[in-house]
């Protein structure tokens, strides 16, 4: 398993009328915390995409457990549970300053080929990274 | 069972540069579907929570089957299948102008009292509204 | 001169807790108006990308002189003054459903060749669409 | 005259199609740089507001100088050039990687006593914090 923490300041851009962060920008707060996962193995998503591999996501789900503020720094844990394929899956626990657990989420992203749009393995350099980690 | 249509043009905003819609953007369309879905029944989230009730998500899930693309109008259909208790259930498809099913999606609402926070049961009017569906 | 009037609602997520609409949000709303604007006279911003011409915003005000508030229906009044040639500018005026004034903007785009990344003239069925109005 | 200093990192829900940043999200970058220059100075918006003071923003204006793309850390300046009373006006500067300038901004924001929403002088310790650098 693979696991990974990144601290995220709620902007005020992101809350809404009910005073609390609006259930849609969650999923920005975890591609945040997927790309700094990948970041620190030493994989860019950028660099993933200079190679002609994009990364959809096709499935998320997510529990709105506790009300998030603005100005709270989040601590968002981001972990790869098993060997990625042609689908990686992402699970995130998104924890306020008082270290309650506010959003529990789960992502499925797909490695898809630029050139002809369907769905291909992860290159050698990442296969080789996540084997450390299973 | 209640279900209701809405129409919804892709803004250019809304696109991330892997040139379709992101990801997180797709809880707008839905939250433009609920409303415009109760609206219908003349049961409009704005007099709600002057009437003291607020209804924020719990629970979303969403599998992006295709990816949809700047200046596509979509197709929303919302549904109730179910009478809502101090929870509302909605589901939600997405079709694009070719009639594909691009999305699918639930989410999960709650009744709560604005001025104790707590959960709480719908309005009267909103129960008997939703009534004649169930 | 070239008006055009658009009905935008807003939406929750364009809120903010200060209980209206986010200041950055109104930008969405005159991508909106200009794209509307073009549409009516048969242009659209899809097509002009297809024929390998993008244009992209290079300066943005706005006054915001009264909030807007969630569901409300505001009135985008798009107007070009002049002439377009290798940049377009677009002055906005938003109009609440009281009809008053609540946010007055400008943008200026440039047509930029998607080749060289080079500023450029629009296509020549840009420009006789245009001078039916200058 | 007082500046700070933000580092912001491009997020992929921040880009567009065009495959930089939107337009509209610069306002976001904007608001963490003026939060992070008034946080380092004691201040925070999120207690302004506890104590019944909002700070909406009335004036606008940027400059979209060069495309700023996902992943790139931007260095936000901001700069407070006279002393604020009712109005408060922020000037920022940009900066990419290669410390090139991408854009250039200005806003304007007016105190708010949220009783009576009625602009209103800042509180006495602003006042004091601001006097040290004018």
């Amino acid at each position: 398993m693979y696991s990974s923490e990144t601290k995220i300041r709620v902007r005020y851009a992101e809350t809404d009328q009910m005073q609390f962060v609006y259930y849609g920008n969650y999923a920005i707060y975890f591609e945040v915390g997927r790309t700094e996962a990948l970041r620190k193995l030493g994989i860019t998503y950028k660099s993933m995409e200079a190679n002609g591999i994009m990364l959809p996501v096709v499935d998320y789900s997510a529990k709105f457990i506790k009300p998030v503020y603005y100005d709270e720094e989040l601590t968002i844990i981001t972990q790869i549970k098993e060997m990625p394929g042609i689908r990686i899956k992402f699970f995130y626990d998104a924890l306020n300053e008082k270290k309650e657990l506010v959003c529990k989420a789960e992502t499925t992203l797909v490695f898809v080929n630029m050139e002809n749009n369907r769905p291909c393995r992860p290159t050698k350099e990442f296969i080789e990274v996540m084997r450390k980690f299973f």
